[in-house]
């Protein structure tokens, strides 16, 4: 006789269809791997009327989420309705207390509430994973919690958000400008209701600052994450950083220093030859770097209903399996809560300005940034048949705070026109 | 009180010392992450006096690792000596006989008698793991097992053996041919004592067979992956693949088919601009594609010290953290025992011939391939100094049987000087 382990599964938007239509096809193939038939006993969305392509009628009904979250009836609650507060924590919160395993998709909830709701599940004795909330069908949490569980890890990086990573490369691709794409994405239905949290680096923080958690053994702190969003890059900065050997990508990077723990998710240039540099189009890739394995490169779809299904499906199998690991891969309790890093760690960057057409205005530039003790790499100084110059910059390796004391200092100058672009170049 | 993992590691060879130096340099990470202690209680291995770089005088010695495997003071066996059968075969019988869990780097002992030893440690319920025998570093074996567990493989696909992919990347960066790479790999030590394991595909094929079982529930079954080396590519075959887009990779292919279960270690064209295509050195990618996650690629370091050494821990930490799963991901007695398939899956294919400067020879080749319902995507006759003519053809999508039907008719036309390569070309 199998075991059944009861599902109940509070969404029925994207990922929730592409998780009913995984277990109802595959049903043998889930039994055969884990020893259990995996069962959907209830559901619950906004409407239970619509046509999702998917038969759910035979399944029991809830309105609430918090009531299918306790029902008698599931073992397990599968939250895909997303959102950091409201109704996806609530019933998150309820099923744990009511002894339910929660597998989630939710990135906001956990990047903001990982570390209570870890808690709370630990003392109730019940297992919370998420592989699906980061990085979509890569089983990129398994591989830093399970894989290089014998490693210190040095560094995780990565590109997590397929939007962002479309624009910049379809900028390049077509010569388009942002604001084409943007809207280009809009149309083709690749951003959240909220933009910004696509283009503003928000939903590829969250994930950043789950990695590093895992990743260090800290609380998850997605306060501390330096967010900067692409809507700033030009098409004259891809080409400019494309002559010079590099791409642009939406980076994240989470490292521990001895000034305190990194996070960032920036633009940063990357070289155009490394695994990073030659990821297109929409596809995600996390680099995971430890003091024996080196690196590795996982790549593969950030999103979308089978990819993303497919990674929920990782988590219910591992726990009809008994694969039963703490959120963070070590109890929550010990989880320390590590020191912001006050700055970023030393980088080279790409400055772009852009200098009124006044005799000198190069050297005044030079000066402030050499009296900032910022040494130049590279410059380069591009046609301009307007009053206005563009102008390039490479820095070498550069303080953060002194970059910073720069670019504060650049206006009074009063040859340079706007706002500059600093953008770090990341050597991953 | 934390519980204790008591180890006993035979092999104290790169993997061995590099095991030994993470559990004494992490042991407090270990601890953290898996909730135990991980202790060497005793090693063994061929001399007890060698100086390793490491310490081992405080840990227990066996010179016979089949005493080491059945100690009453140790509860996981760590098999690092290598080898399909002797002593390795023999320790790690006992070992299960003895109740003990084993972990293994050993991918020869597994694909040649990996399901008598997965039934062994099923029946004795122990647990017997070896993420460390595939692709090195990269948690391949833990990403398809558990990652994608909720998918039905389509097919597996990668670059298993760093040293050939070395030898192949290199003769094109340094225009060198194999032989002088070959004899560079074994004074640089990238070889295996018997270097056929290497560049006859065999070291490689074992990952491969390991791979398709878990893959697609079937018994291991080494015998009948198609194994084709790197021996007969020349510096104009990479050149010439190159011109046409193309990168020439010993790459391992498993996929289920109508026909059966196809498994191929074969020199094969990849598109230059693909993740596999652009794996430049030593360096390992193994492409694994399922029904619902499309495409992931995982790359990384596929040997030496501390990569494979994080391989191992990623088991010894599974184990530690009650993580148990039957050997190829269900229980051995489950998995069937899949036809292999006739031949492999049409493809187009690439061939390289060198025809006598006669009048009507490329004609005679022409008609050869056109009677055995071959047709010519492409071809290129290359400048001939002496009185032999390379000629480079690229078919359409062509039956295996088709092919080996022409490539045996064509030694009659009297136009074909030497041996026909052909290469086929995979779209991954």
């Amino acid at each position: 006789m199998t075991d059944t382990l009861r599902l109940g599964i509070a969404g029925l938007g994207t990922v929730g269809v592409g998780v009913v239509k995984i277990i109802q096809r595959q049903a043998d193939l889930l039994t055969a791997r884990t020893g259990k038939r995996i069962e959907i006993s209830a559901v619950s969305a906004r409407s239970r009327d619509k046509d999702r392509g998917v038969n759910t009628a035979k399944y029991g009904w809830e309105d609430d989420p918090v009531a299918l979250a306790v029902r008698d009836d599931i073992d397990m609650f599968v939250e895909l309705m997303g959102g950091s507060d409201g109704p996806a924590k609530a019933a998150t919160e309820a099923a744990i207390a009511a002894g339910k395993d929660v597998v989630t998709a939710n990135k906001a909830l956990l990047a903001l509430h990982g570390q209570e709701l870890a808690v709370a599940a630990e003392a109730r004795n019940v297992t919370l994973r998420y592989e699906a909330a980061v990085a979509g069908g890569i089983p990129v949490i398994k591989a830093l919690t399970e894989g290089l569980a014998g490693n210190e890890i040095t560094r995780v990086a990565g590109v997590m958000n397929g939007t962002c990573n479309y624009i910049l490369t379809q900028m390049e691709a077509t010569g388009q400008g942002y604001n084409a794409l943007f809207e280009e994405c809009g149309r083709l239905g690749y951003l959240e209701a909220d933009p910004n949290l696509d283009v503003g680096g928000i939903d590829a923080g969250h994930k950043l600052a789950l990695l590093a958690a895992i990743a260090f053994g800290t609380r998850v702190d997605f306060d501390a994450v330096a967010l900067q969003g692409i809507q700033s890059i030009t098409l004259q900065d891809i080409r400019r950083a494309g002559d010079m050997g590099y791409k642009i990508k939406l980076l994240g990077v989470a490292q521990m220093t001895g000034r305190g723990l990194e996070q960032r998710m920036t633009p940063c240039l990357v070289p155009a030859s490394s695994p990073l540099g030659q990821l297109e189009g929409g596809t995600n890739m996390v680099v995971l770097e430890g003091d024996s394995v080196g690196q590795i490169v996982l790549r593969g779809a950030g999103a979308g209903e089978g990819p993303t299904a497919s990674a929920v499906l990782s988590d219910i199998c591992d726990i009809a399996r008994g694969i039963r690991l703490p959120t963070f891969g070590q109890p929550a309790a010990h989880l320390k809560a590590a020191p912001p890093a006050s700055a970023a760690s030393p980088a080279p960057y790409y400055l772009r300005l852009t200098l009124k057409d006044k005799p000198g205005a190069l050297a005044k530039v030079a000066t402030v940034l050499g009296d900032n003790g910022i040494s130049i790499d590279r410059m380069r100084q591009y046609d301009h048949p307007d009053q206005d110059v563009p102008v390039l910059i490479v820095t070498h390796v550069t303080a953060r705070p002194s970059l910073d004391a720069a670019l504060a200092a650049l206006p009074a100058t009063g040859v340079v026109e706007g706002e500059p672009v600093a953008l770090r170049i990341e050597d991953v």
